[in-house]
């Protein structure tokens, strides 16, 4: 253990040590084939056991109806931007968007190529702060689907419940930075997706949940690999898929079901981040740049009064091993992500230095 | 190393062991970092070095000019089969395409999906015993480019240099069996592609070389991620790659070089395959399926005289620690894949087997 630091990177993220413990010996040589993992053929009993053994325990751990497929599909979250509307969206129909971050628009954007969209809800106006109410929302008339990204990483905000959408039109989900941190009622939508790299596995692969009827109107010129039908019809075998990844994502999904599953995640994610919450709420020195209704359990967003003061902060924190602490970019600051395998001690380690930090770096009496 | 047995599959294939044990360290903790190089960011320090010396390793070892662009693209070969058209081939051009094999078919079906094709060459006549002779080649009159398969890994079969094409017309090159097993001259192609899983890495990753020009007149409404430009703009790193499968390639790539390079690649597996094909030809229970000039150093097919006697070999043969024998199932017989991790040891183990068993199963005297 005393080799290893606190990572709160938004992505990819911290993964869990019994899994990578097991992947340290499974790369050499898995369950006493006298091969590593990434060296199996995908083709061979025991890969299909490793890829069907990773549906079957996301299909456990929420529940999923046999009407909905289980599919893993590479090219990460920004190739399902494409493949949503490419798949779901007919030339005479009109897709609708509700935009609460840099992600939703840029889903938003790449449907705009692919067919006619609708904005139903934007946050652009209060700078993604928060998830804006959902009687703000607009629909237009009888969209083919409403997509929308149930965390945002960036701006630490994410979506308490789902929005209500007009009777029968598909929920779709990007829900990358949340995905199995809390139960999920898959029957609310019509096609969920997650890049494996917060909660699930390494990067490169993406879990895609879908009902099937959804998949079987695509036009049939879109490339292969585009058509969730490909993926449906050869259970995500149709080429080579990345095998170590999907391992990964299977052995992860063994360790949530072993430590409790999606409700007990939800326990520790909620306790998790109220103990950052909670020091953010009283410190002298920090605030949260999030709506308190809207915040994130996933990313916790913060800064210190200054620009200075944060460059400072982070440097000092990845200096006591608290590392991937730097706000996005776009949004400065800094941005603490708690995913499912963050443990407890992290947080509290953090906590505690945030206080040091504090103590010494009182602001000046006005 | 005892706990290991001999893997002869098609791909995924066998890895270098050096690389492996550096992996089982790297997964927990790479570099000190107090991370694994799963949990990296792929926006940090020590991930941008890794691409970068993925990118560094692979140039150095093919002598790349800088017009050429080095990317990494997930989707598998399968993917750039559309990928090409899409980018490459103008509405109003004709793409040539040789079929030497069941993947250049597949490349070619696809590619018809988007534009006009023409077949100039086909071993079809032959079930893909041999490479036609290039003297059948007929080119269609200014194609926008030409496609081969360097390696036919179901056949056995393998270019042994590239086909004459018309003056100025890109080729555009399948090499994911056979990428960097020999030298190669990058500057007689436009693109070339390569799913890593044979011998460049696990599944998951498709190193491409381009010449830049080529990948700057394409549509702009598609999809992101299915743009060349996309890549060559941020340098692979639009988005979140499989940053795992990005390392292990690099760390190959190292071990190639270290290995003395692709002239040292191409005299071992030059002599690891003459073993193999040594024996056959002077065997009196299996034989070459393949027309001798045509023969692949990679994916050597043989067969014993009837599909049980087959089966029975490939089951003696697993029971040995000889492991991936099975020849594809649309083509029969047995295959041993010799991709340059294979170690020289097992192709012996492999004839010393097959020794034994001709023993046991001496062919009835006519």
């Amino acid at each position: 253990m005393s080799d290893r630091i606190h990572n709160f990177g938004a992505g990819p993220g911290v993964l869990p040590e019994p899994v990578l413990k097991q992947a340290q010996q499974d790369i050499w040589n898995i369950g006493g084939s006298g091969m590593g993992i990434a060296e199996h053929s995908h083709r061979g009993k025991l890969f299909e056991k490793i890829i069907r053994e990773a549906e079957d325990e996301t299909r456990r751990l929420a529940e999923i109806p046999d009407r909905f497929k289980v599919l893993f599909i590479q090219g990460g979250a920004t190739q399902q931007f494409a493949m949503v509307p490419m798949n779901l969206l007919p030339q005479d129909r009109t897709a609708d968007y509700l935009i609460t971050g840099v992600w939703a628009q840029k889903a938003h954007q790449e449907a705009k190529k692919f067919g006619t969209t609708h904005v139903a809800l934007t946050g652009e106006g209060s700078r993604f702060t928060k998830i804006p109410p959902v009687s703000e929302i607009r629909y237009s008339g009888n969209p083919a689907y409403v997509h929308i990204t149930t965390n945002n990483t960036i701006h630490g905000t994410q979506w308490k419940e789902e929005p209500p959408v007009p009777d029968g039109v598909p929920l779709v989900a990007d829900t990358s930075s949340d995905m199995f941190s809390r139960p999920i009622d898959v029957t609310r939508y019509g096609l969920i997706y997650a890049g494996a790299q917060k909660n699930l596995g390494p990067s490169g692969i993406v879990l895609v949940i879908v009902r099937e009827d959804l998949t079987e109107s695509a036009p049939n010129g879109l490339p292969t690999m585009l058509q969730y039908r490909t993926y449906v019809k050869d259970r995500s075998l149709y080429n080579t898929p990345p095998t170590f990844a999907i391992y990964m994502v299977g052995q992860v999904l063994k360790w949530i079901r072993a430590s409790g599953g999606l409700g007990a995640m939800a326990d520790r994610n909620a306790s998790k981040a109220k103990i950052l919450y909670d020091f953010l709420d009283q410190s002298a020195l920090f605030t949260s740049s999030v709506d308190r209704d809207s915040r994130s359990l996933m990313n916790v967003c913060f800064r210190s009064p200054s620009e200075e003061v944060d460059a400072k902060f982070v440097a000092e924190a990845m200096a006591k091993g608290l590392d991937g602490l730097k706000g996005h970019r776009s949004a400065g600051g800094m941005r603490a992500s708690l995913y499912n395998a963050c443990p407890r001690a992290s947080v509290e380690a953090l906590v505690a230095f945030m206080k040091e930090f504090e103590r010494g770096h009182r602001q000046p009496r006005a």
